[in-house]
């Protein structure tokens, strides 16, 4: 395995995008900004650090369901693989956090939701399923 | 520090309960049931394997909207310390996996949700802030 | 999937103890302990909290190196799937916190360690792969 | 909070360097990179995957005995917190992913390890300590 699993507790920074790929697998791609928070014992109060951020891939369901519930600005727990990604375009090199969703909601610490569950016919199988077999090179131009 | 951390994705198996601690904080709790689910690779399919319990605790503002938003049966990520507790209970030792939960949303992987944000009048400060006092010896008596 | 991958820092608190199943695969079984600190605010100092007690599994590969490693009292980071079980002895109900090691490793922020690779003849393949299997119902009594 | 806590498992990638920062406090840093593995279903095997890197720091007692113990191509288990950092170096963007150390073990599924405690008359307490005050701008240069 190897897998590195992470859980990112922040906000929605860029309005979520859909595509599908090739093989008409449904994509979802956000940004997603979290703050680090720290106890400042001189001032005996808590300060902003740093910001991170992450570009968040959802599939298929999971996918569906973010472009259906998640706008700008919001926040979110969000749990998957991490993957750090070098790239070249253009000629320079260009390094990203990626997350490859496995979960996503809503955090309730911030807010209220109201939860509908769907099912599509599909069993709840091929939803997990499907979201072992990425990393795929799929292509999502922007 | 050395406190574990953990993300849990499941399904809620008991009606969130509320009640206020003597110093009128407000507290959430309910089970969260998490099923493994592992690749068969004789039968070429996924099964069931064990499924795990555990108790999730919510204080302040998120215990307000877990009660508010959270209801048996719906899927879960829950981001939280985790704490194996042991008690004597009319003479028989009880073991208990816990969650101080930190975030909270509904799975979008198996629905949509409608996020509104709750904004009390108390800064986000506050309600970060406390959770990390914990673990505060609260009796909320069952 | 739904693994509950979990990493504790903690120390071992018992002796490891090796058996192998039937199927003569090597099992090292130890219990884990890891206490949390929290930062008093009113007396500007660190204590210990609530301490957490778990039972870690290791398999095969793992399982002969930590019997090679580990001795009781000693500083640890494990990281592996949690699993929360529980089940009747005698008639009475038991709960245990267990975790199916994936990486076990002396913590460097505690000491010093030597370290010498382990080649088997065995690809590290087979060691990964076959903590994929688990759980199988072994019975390693105790 | 809303601190990111990771766990990689991975190998050291480069020889770890040491400064000390103006204040006198140790500082480690290497590179650790991490594989994921996946399982083909058609080929019902498992093979590599992407390949990420992290840039690990270590602070005081923790930096002397990465030190004293890590080399290059070594299996480690790191747990830490997670920071995606942009900067610009000669008028280029730069991107890394950097993980604040908090436990980092040789991984026993790799090998064995000899461990021996440090005491070095400074309290425990003290080292855990400092961990939390980071991220200070350090400036080690390479």
């Amino acid at each position: 395995m190897n897998e590195t699993l992470v859980t990112i507790v922040g906000n929605v920074a860029t309005q979520p995008e859909f595509r599908r790929t090739p093989a008409e697998v449904p994509v979802a791609r956000f940004r997603l900004a979290t703050t680090a928070r720290r106890w400042d014992r001189a001032s005996g109060a808590w300060s902003d650090g740093h910001t991170s951020f992450y570009t968040v891939w959802a599939w298929r369901g999971l996918a569906e369901n973010v472009m259906a519930s998640v706008g700008v600005g919001e926040p979110l727990v969000v749990q998957g693989r991490l993957r750090v990604r070098e790239e070249e375009r253009e000629g320079k090199k260009w390094t990203t956090a990626e997350i490859d969703a496995v979960a996503v909601g809503h955090d309730l610490s911030r807010g209220t939701s109201a939860f509908r569950r769907v099912s599509q016919g599909r069993p709840e199988l091929v939803v997990r399923d499907s979201a072992r077999e990425y990393p795929q090179p799929v292509t999502v131009s922007g």
